[in-house]
């Protein structure tokens, strides 16, 4: 098999997005398809319809190749549930409780399930798509463990031993920092950030996570945003850095509780978000290394092999 | 002076309320006026104008009576800014500061001012209508100090030393509650209070505050506040008590951090909050002593005799 040569149609289906890729074996990109369609509340048939309309050419010129999805598509809401499985779990036990779906035009796809974990006072956790991309980050890795975080709406911290996720943690950081901005009074203060004044909005954020690693107790984690309006009302930040400082105590929160002191993490993600994780670590002395991009169908890549009903 | 006739006209107008009440000398209410019209944003003249029309049928009745103002109507944005006074400081301090409107119908008119203060690394924060309700609430206690929390949208926890403020924190709960309720996944799965099922709604709040209490950093109230929902999802608590555990989580972060270790506060505030707040004190091993419910007209009376020129 060349090196150009289609193994799989990699899908990513999430609450927002979806993206379809023809993947080789090494995980390069031969083709994609993107559009910004949700898997959730979709009528009955819609999921199967939709894919068909944009992978169909695929499948023409590449007969019975596998499809796989990983996302919210396999949550309750999406295409077919993928139960939850609970953690520690690696590539076996995810590919084992994959959910295989017959299709009328496209045959067979498998839909990765989410992990669930518990925990020590019994409270449960639960991702979603987020396992595959772990799992293409630790191939991508080598070493088959390590501490993993994915940051965005909401973020996950996951510790895998052995290529298998022992723990993991939902942080609720991205959609607290739009939730916070666009309604509270928080956001009244600011205006959208100046390119030209870039170095105010650095000193704003590093100031941010100053005030995250000063924060002694949990609950002054409410008071420490508050900040984010007194320092435009006394005019110690400008009105265009104030969304940087809000930034900078939640990221700050997260890394610190996130990390448990580890001074090392992967972080998989898009390069803007990866950068700004980057630069946090750099003022609270943990080193990011970065993975991939790809590591969602790198992922899949992995599971492939083990899901032999395809 | 019989123990009914008036001594002042007392108003706490804020962002989104205005009261006013006809006060007699130990701040029982002989008349009372409320709008739901804020002092924020009003047109020039118009502040005056309302306060006419609502409060000129008691000047005609009883001239010259002093009217004392506090709240967010002495903010930038409301009738005239007075500034604010930095902590320590009680009511020879606020009294000094209070800014004198002269008006066309109703005489001079005091506005309180707020008071700001610095923590430790430097970032200020600010009260502004808590400062009065402060005041009230330590006459009524009699011992001139102790720690007072001002439950709500934004509370405030203030320590009190010899009847000066000399140092507080406020903490968004009230606010993050409701945005996080109403603008991110949490509120998703929440139904409405059901009262007959009064008792999974307690177990839930109490949830919470067990969550709060166990929380180690503070970046683990990012993930605390995501159980809303995974509590949902696997049916270990019922839609209608979900917005009860947030509640919990909330509440009592700010408790542990505003008391700061202490065992004993006066809560301040309406019989609803204030009885929430005293059964998460129960539960954490904090006793909520209750204030008087006219703390702010108490206040105000306090500052009365120090401000001379009215």
């Amino acid at each position: 098999m060349s090196p150009s040569s289609p193994v799989l149609v990699s899908v990513d289906w999430g609450t927002s997005a979806f993206r379809a890729r023809l993947a080789a074996a090494n995980g390069s990109v031969l083709d994609a398809v993107e559009a910004e369609v949700g898997a959730i509340g979709l009528a009955s048939g819609a999921h199967e319809a939709f894919l068909e309309a944009r992978i169909g050419g695929w499948m023409r010129r590449f007969p019975r190749l596998p499809i796989v999805l990983s996302g919210m598509v396999g949550s309750r809401q999406g295409w077919v549930e993928a139960p939850y499985v609970p953690c520690p779990a690696g590539a076996a036990e995810i590919a084992a409780a994959a959910t295989i779906v017959p299709t009328t035009q496209l045959g067979r796809v498998a839909v990765i399930p989410g992990l669930s974990v518990r925990d020590p006072r019994g409270a449960p956790d639960v991702m979603r798509g987020e396992e595959t991309q772990i799992l293409g980050a630790v191939g991508a890795d080598g070493r088959g463990d390590g501490l993993f975080v994915l940051p965005g709406t909401h973020s996950k911290w996951a510790r895998v031993e052995a290529g298998r996720v022992v723990d993991f943690a939902t942080f609720m950081t991205g959609e607290v920092f739009a939730a916070l901005k666009d309604h509270t009074l928080l956001g009244r203060l600011m205006t959208p950030p100046d390119e030209t004044d870039a170095a105010f909005a650095a000193d704003a954020f590093a100031r941010g996570l100053a005030a995250a690693a000063a924060l002694e107790r949990p609950g002054d984690f409410l008071h420490a945003i508050f900040m984010t309006r007194t320092l435009g009302l006394f005019d110690e930040a400008p009105a265009h850095a104030l969304a940087e400082y809000l930034s900078g105590v939640l990221i700050g929160a997260e890394i610190l509780a996130g990390a448990q002191g580890a001074r090392e993490a992967f972080v998989v993600g898009s390069p803007t978000l990866t950068a700004r994780y980057r630069a946090a670590g750099d003022a609270l002395g943990i080193v990011f290394a970065a993975a991939p991009e790809n590591c969602a169908t790198l992922g899949q890549i992995a599971l492939l092999e083990r899901i032999g009903a395809l």
